[in-house]
């Protein structure tokens, strides 16, 4: 790209002074609706314009009134699209290049994202705002990676789903110490879940046995590679899935809803010195110390430090190895980001994609 | 040993109708009373005559009333000496053998312990009474472990310390991920916090930062490895690790305590993708879902499954390369078991060894 053509795509940018995205209100109260464009803020900012973006199941609980809603939020935290505009401290992201990018910024140059906890950097910023076609991203030489060259279209939500629900469902696998031949348990049918499958799946799982009691989230599963179905709910389940391991448990369990219920059912159904990743953001979750005690089961969990797994599962999805775009099961344009949301809270949709 | 000298030995301890050993009535009523001698009860039993038993952190709970006692309760779960009889189905053990086991007595065959989880063993049965001169171990094929020969008697107050303390504090530097170079902190200055120190060392930390208020305890951390020792507590202490590690967090942290103050003081100690190994039976503690999410530290712990270790730490101390004995800091008689209760529920003593 010339940079004739990088001053043009900038004026582009900075002439817009207004966007259209979703802003939530209230308790079901979500609107698509006139803001401010975003700018670039800090020198090491860029604007996206992105290519697609979606609706994440942890946008349910302020959107079902579970966490409060202070004042009007623009919502949306997964992204990937095209760099439009790049602040003057910026040096490895480049306008013109397709970039994925996680839902907390990071500078991937302090001691927590040295080891991999880029969701712990000690910059690390909430990206926010990205259900809408601008978007700002900080710290962008950190956060952002970018594709080998533009995208076809049919790859894009592939690659969206790397921006938070893949990179989630497979930091979940890491950190329940998956290994090739294990005995894997998930609990959680929504996107993460499903993906927690196939990450356990693509580790080496010989056996992923999925709690799930929704038919068409049984057959993603399958098609991911799960092998068994566990329809029962909490101690049931938890017995259940003894059963299938001849009363041992399993080696590893993924927690992706982050509600009591399912934490414990975790626990439970984990061998001793076995191994839950949990990365359901923990909703009134309190844990027994006595009981994780005599469980003699490791945890290992909190928000995904996505950044850490971009460059290896962009490769996958480059390479046609995963598919996990296969978990947008609706899309729909921008403008309907309400019925995109209210499809995924009825669970007539596991994961919404919303083309701006 | 010919079967003739085997023959006597049985006959010396059935002949035995009573012994003397410590009895927890309730809250600070520790006796020393007669009660029926120990049985083999089960072809797998046998039957030890102790060459040391000591008094462990966790008997203090009860004898705090912080447990309840509900009936005269034998107290005592460490132990080491000979083997003087053996049930029918005994085949590894020998009488004569000097040997250590655990307080949970384990099959070593079941999945649990395969993997390593012996103190989760599927048939795994409590050892009590062993402040006591003889003592019936179940599952004795599976639980005790043999010296090479007879010790000298410098060298039991070490192998004692196997039995559980020992044991405990290297399992909480495993559960703790301790690696060659690693920054280590240490919750707890009682027997099993000072031995985690000397744990870490083993492992080959670099740095071991020791919690401790109790100029004895420093010492004794100091001689095992601790190269730093903080002596603030709760938030202040977790402010001082901090400090002494540039604001990141220890790597590993080991909790040897068991209560809430204690727990919360490990995990805000620890970096992002750090490791508490937790061993204090945990009394009282719950641990918030969500401050655990977004900590990003790893959990592991429980009773420490020492069986899996005895080999490797009697190896350790039959060559003379740690000398976990150091801990105990007072020796008496069995017969005054009462005033050892009392000198380590006042912190005068960090470890009570019992001769029988």
């Amino acid at each position: 790209m010339t940079s004739q053509q990088q001053a043009t795509m900038r004026t582009k940018t900075t002439d817009l002074q207004t966007i259209r995205g979703a802003v939530l209100y209230g308790p079901r109260d979500i609107r698509f609706e006139e803001r401010d464009a975003p700018k670039i803020l800090a020198p090491t900012d860029v604007i996206l314009r992105l290519s697609a973006t979606c609706i994440c199941g942890s946008d349910l609980w302020p959107y079902r009134g579970i966490s409060p809603v202070t004042e009007p939020t623009p919502m949306g935290h997964e992204y990937c699209g095209i760099v439009e505009e790049v602040g003057k401290a910026v040096k490895r992201v480049r306008p013109g290049q397709f970039v994925i990018g996680s839902f907390f910024a990071s500078d991937n140059t302090c001691p927590h994202c040295q080891v991999g906890y880029q969701t712990s950097c000690q910059h690390r910023e909430l990206v926010g705002g990205a259900q809408a076609p601008l978007l700002r991203v900080p710290l962008a030489d950190g956060t952002l990676v970018a594709t080998p060259e533009l995208p076809s279209a049919e790859m894009i939500p592939s690659l969206l789903a790397l921006s938070d629900v893949m990179g989630t469902g497979w930091f979940a696998a890491v950190a329940a110490n998956v290994k090739p031949g294990a005995t894997v348990a998930v609990v959680g049918d929504g996107a993460v879940g499903l993906l927690g499958v196939l990450s356990a799946k693509g580790m080496g799982a010989a056996r992923i046995i999925t709690m799930s009691r929704h038919e068409t989230r049984q057959q993603l599963a399958r098609d991911f590679g799960a092998t068994d179905i566990v329809t029962e709910r909490g101690d049931e389940g938890v017995a259940r899935i003894k059963d299938l391991t001849k009363g041992v448990g399993a080696d590893s369990v993924l927690e992706c809803v982050g509600t009591q219920e399912s934490m414990i059912q975790a626990i439970r159904a984990t061998r001793p010195g076995g191994s839950v990743g949990y990365v359901g953001v923990p909703h009134g979750v309190e844990l027994n110390g006595e009981e994780l005690f005599f469980s003699h089961v490791r945890m290992h969990g909190g928000p995904a430090p996505v950044r850490r797994f971009l460059p290896e599962l962009i490769d996958l999805v480059w390479s046609e190895k995963i598919n996990p775009g296969k978990v947008f099961d609706l899309t729909l344009p921008l403008d309907q980001v309400a019925e995109g949301y209210r499809a995924m809270n009825e669970r007539r949709a596991i994961k919404v994609l919303l083309r701006p």
